[in-house]
């Protein structure tokens, strides 16, 4: 059995030189119902979490001279690339259209190999799958892998050792790498509230109808949180933790990302902004002195402002 | 004579309730020589420093029924009617056109009795002595108070308190309220790189040709940086400190601007990355081993990326 604590604490020492120690801060202009522990992890290298899951990969598992391959809806292809960039190795990734200008462009500029086809992420995923068998590159999956998922982690062993202070941490979710990370750190000691577009329901529904649903994903925050399956790790994991489901609409995700722009200037795009939308728009209701915390996870707006 | 540094401390513990506490990070992609250590002071409520010292004012001096009045290139007219919306105070501010629509909206959003006047920030300022004297209300100097230069100078007494370990600040200089605030401070303890434009050398200017020489003022970082003449309070303090003026070009601002962007997904206004300009276009050049740390100071951008 995996014994996450550790591998999360030795990864977070192996990858601490590459990564960025994104900021924390209290928020009391976000919420009507008081104040929100931010972690402001769309400050990281290619504006997301992605980066410690690629960085963490790269460092512990052998890269053949082929380099690596990964399929993305855009975020973990860009993190793909900036690490093997970092660590001179080649990348070769798989985008559908869906990742959009502003992710292409940010996956370009490392010089990585970029493929964008038609279709959504699984056909990206499958022609990532054909590179990995013909060159011998090796897969970075996106978040069902362990050694993405113990990266992933790294970003709540920081938080807590910047002096996370909270009963409850909501995080986004598309594959479930990112929640995880989390769940792998925290145990049963937070609860932590998982929170999904109504729009790509996928936690939600494989914890409803078992771990093989699939279902359809649309909205506006399709190319971040729109895996049509949740990773079996995170599923796995789920069982044990104090996890609650919720769904957020695309509008009250829309209305979190303005408040985040308007309270405290952060653009982050609407995946980095679901977390906030379950405590804005009441899908998610804490106790009157629950203290409440909030991963900030993207920020790879489309269109991108200064293009 | 001031003894700012108590005056600093006690001003910190006065507002603190009231603003963001910023958070701090270290970065290595921002620029060729190394690490920079950077405040996130545009995440401050209406995204810049100016907060502080509006707060301050409020909390200091007694406000008469008829309230407050400021003028304001924009970020301290918005800081101003903000500090008095909390405080349940009432606000008229007095902004020329160049401050553009989304510092004009970012004003309007709290309630401010709100007056576009023709002409620059010296004409608005004008307007706000005429209604200071009419009405009775309080102005609320943007630069060249006391309690102005005090509140400012808490971003500092903060950032030391988070554990700033440099050798060297960077930071863009205006009316020169925000560096006479990090000068009453630090004192001789750190060397003070002033920052500005070419196009509105105005400390740079009063340092070589005398506190009342006045300058053209014109470029990208014009609505936040475009003081014509220096404050007294930043003249005076100026010489005692360990202070460097440099000048960047507008295009060294834009490119800064890019960076915090591109690395790290800050979206700031041109003002906001000034200082860094001033490392990445060589304008300041450390020593090896010296440590450099730059406030990233606003960020009320036009045009506003989600209007």
């Amino acid at each position: 059995m995996t014994d996450w604590k550790t591998e999360i604490a030795v990864a977070a020492r192996r990858i601490g030189p590459h990564i960025v120690r994104t900021p924390v801060m209290t928020s009391d202009s976000l919420w009507a119902g008081g104040e929100i522990q931010l972690k402001l992890e769309q400050l990281q290298h290619t504006g997301s979490f992605k980066a410690r899951g690629a960085f963490n990969n790269l460092l512990t598992r052998k890269v053949p001279e082929s380099g690596i391959v990964a399929a993305s809806g855009g975020n973990h292809g860009a993190a793909a690339a900036f690490a093997a960039q970092r660590l001179g190795m080649k990348a070769r990734i798989f985008v559908p259209e869906l990742a959009g200008p502003a992710k292409i462009a940010l996956i370009r500029r490392t010089g990585a190999d970029l493929e964008v086809c038609q279709g959504v992420y699984a056909d990206a995923l499958d022609a990532a799958m054909a590179h990995e068998k013909s060159s011998g590159a090796i897969q970075l999956h996106a978040y069902d892998a362990q050694e993405t998922v113990v990266g992933q982690g790294t970003t709540f062993s920081e938080w807590d050792d910047q002096g996370l202070d909270a009963d409850t941490v909501l995080i986004a979710v598309g594959g479930g790498g990112l929640i995880a990370g989390a769940m792998a750190w925290f145990g049963r000691d937070k609860k932590i509230v998982a929170v999904e577009p109504e729009t790509a329901a996928t936690l939600n529904s494989a914890l409803a109808s078992g771990p093989e649903t699939e279902v359809e994903v649309s909205g506006i925050a399709a190319n971040a949180l729109g895996a049509r399956k949740i990773g079996n790790i995170c599923y796995g994991l789920a069982r044990e933790a104090r996890l609650q489901s919720v769904l957020v609409s695309d509008a009250a995700i829309a209305d979190a990302r303005d408040q985040l722009w308007t309270c405290h200037r952060m653009l982050v795009e609407p995946a980095g902004a679901a977390g906030l939308a379950a405590l804005s728009s009441g899908a998610y209701a804490p106790e009157p002195e629950e203290r409440v915390a909030v991963l900030v996870c993207g920020a790879n707006p489309a269109p991108d402002p200064l293009s």
